[in-house]
């Protein structure tokens, strides 16, 4: 049986992914007058008095809503709520299975900006943060922006900063390993969507000045997209003004960073790179460049998107620690500094990198906990930790 | 300790009566390549291209929202959505203790009637059926009916229609034991809320031609309420013109149903009524009478909503039975025929009526077994089973 079919025959088999667990007894009188009528009347009076009670009387304390409009789901594109659904599933065991995060799929029927934001606010009461899930750009730049403003409680978008994040702690472990500095690299990037725009936002928060960013048609500057959240940042792009398309921006960088297509880059432009190039060609399933052609062209650390090669970038190692973290300190919000902390508790989790170890497995459950460690301690100083 | 105490410790000691329960295991890169990235794709192209897919492939098949904005709940009046939760969450475990349904709760932020319908509808994708709960009357009634219009799965007001269900069966059961008819009887009640409405309507389909409803200054006509919902349904009563309040309505009727406030019927009032009055009180905690002096009055059947005495009038025998039985033939709607049927089923369950018996046992799971049949059974009858 092929993986196809494998995959689809445990979908058929398990008829969900998750399901719902009673943490307690209702079968007499008793326990349903405690857990039910009349007593339970008690813990919603202490809530409606103060209601922060909720945090010690209700699962809020551990709940995150894993939202998705379904209008980026994987490689799939626009299919919509309902047929998000199993990846939504999917996220929420993983948050489960690696941090004890409850999660709970909401897949929406709407795809309109400003009914996601108040769907999202009217039902805030049980959770204790919101994962905004393969909402496509620019839209999810907004919806989580106008989100984290208006909400008390974490939301983050996987899809911009969970990859943002594992991809700074991969570039932080690859130049220790080359010996290079962030400030003084060249990066190069493809692929300008919420992945694409939040790794560059990480990147300059870390330090990085000299990115090239390149298009369909090219390197981009801040006049390519019509929304402020793109113009905005890709105005601190390409500061030597440098022109042309991907051979030319690969020409003397450092870095390729593909948030994008497959086969944009070629083993030919890998060797107009400086030595010791990184590249990180991470488009699934097919890569901007496969390994192997990267390493022919000269480059010393590769990673892909995938399981099959060494270096898989896995948003997996991120963010059910960073809920963790947050949840665990009843944090107000991420804060960028949170984020950083992240990355650099995933760096910090190999101790010593080398070409085929950059980043930890994804499956060592102990990342997870270093990176909540982290992320906690960083709310508490950034103060927007509630306990 | 006492009740109150040891279920504020109950909730302290649990923080959350449920939790998400992960059906699989994502502990290694093949795991997670079936479970979630790249397998999932599969399952979520089945579904774009045929929804009705997500019914096999996710848990949509068992899931249902518990949704509150919390304007009712309980005795405690309008709380709101994130201090009812305690409720919502014991309602969950509930589904799930007694008919192994997931339900998960839904706590609103909101409390206007457009908004709530709004939400439920753009969170419908995730679940097979809604259960609304603890939304005040009259907007509970424009909520329910515009949901179970606008939405293709099983909505159900659990306040409304799940005391309503389980009344009828202990209306049918006491008419048996005393050897009345229900098209005969003349049936009083108080409480002119959710749940009153929805016991007169299915007190009605059922055959009852003969109910005075008694409010606050007197015996009420359809001129008394401004909403539509109550003013048809109380078109219906008082066939005979009778005037007055509570005595004059008592005076020769057969059957006293209270779902109001306490004390409002007398033993004095009990002996005016005809020979074998069958008295339910569910004014919680506190009944309209309590069933010492009913008996005193000369009742012969009695029944409360409390645990602590003979008969109680508990919605648990309904609401995980009847989801049950809906989910299980993916019912379209919660049809009238369908609470006849719960009714009916719930009343079967009693071999043999007597003064102390007339319901079953809250805790027979074997209810729920039995409601679940009669509902999918009458959902096939109806035409709005889906399988």
């Amino acid at each position: 049986m092929d993986n196809k079919k494998e995959a689809m025959q445990l979908h058929r088999d398990l008829r969900g992914k998750l399901e719902i667990k009673a943490r307690t007894k209702t079968d007499s009188a008793q326990a349903l007058a405690l857990a039910y009528t009349p007593g339970v009347a008690q813990a919603c009076l202490a809530i409606q008095e103060d209601p922060d009670q909720a945090y010690a009387l209700t699962r809020k304390w551990n709940l995150v809503a894993v939202v998705s409009d379904g209008t980026a789901v994987l490689g799939l594109g626009d299919i919509g709520g309902l047929a998000g659904m199993p990846v939504m599933e999917g996220k929420s065991i993983l948050f489960k299975n690696f941090a004890n995060v409850d999660a709970f799929p909401i897949c929406l029927a709407t795809k309109d900006t400003e009914e996601i934001i108040q769907t999202v606010k009217n039902i805030e009461p049980c959770f204790g943060g919101i994962n905004l899930e393969d909402i496509k750009a620019p839209k999810c730049f907004e919806i989580e922006q106008r989100l984290s403003q208006e909400l008390d409680i974490p939301v983050f978008h996987d899809d911009q900063h969970g990859t943002a994040i594992v991809v700074l702690a991969a570039v932080i472990n690859s130049l220790k390993l080359v010996g290079k500095k962030l400030e003084e690299v060249r990066i190069v990037m493809s692929g300008a969507g919420a992945a694409g725009m939040a790794i560059l936002h990480l990147l300059s928060l870390e330090g990085a000045r000299d990115v090239i960013f390149v298009g369909r048609k090219g390197i981009l500057d801040a006049d390519y997209y019509d929304d402020p959240y793109r113009k905005k940042i890709l105005a601190q792009c390409n500061p030597h003004h440098v022109q042309g398309g991907m051979e030319e921006a690969l020409t003397g960088a450092d870095i390729f960073i593909g948030v994008s297509g497959p086969g944009l880059v070629t083993k030919e432009m890998v060797e107009k790179m400086n030595k010791d190039a990184i590249v990180f060609a991470m488009a699934n399933p097919v890569p901007e460049i496969y390994p192997d052609q990267a390493k022919a062209g000269g480059a010393r650390v590769c990673g892909t998107g995938r399981s099959d090669f060494p270096n898989q970038v896995n948003n997996v190692s991120v963010f059910p620690g960073l809920f963790r973290g947050a949840l665990d300190v009843r944090a107000r919000k991420i804060t960028d500094n949170m984020k950083l902390a992240a990355a650099h508790a995933i760096a910090d989790a190999v101790q010593d990198p080398s070409e085929d170890y950059i980043l930890p497995n994804a499956f060592d459950l102990a990342v997870a906990d270093q990176v909540a460690k982290a992320v906690a301690d960083q709310a508490i100083k950034d103060g927007v930790a509630r306990k």
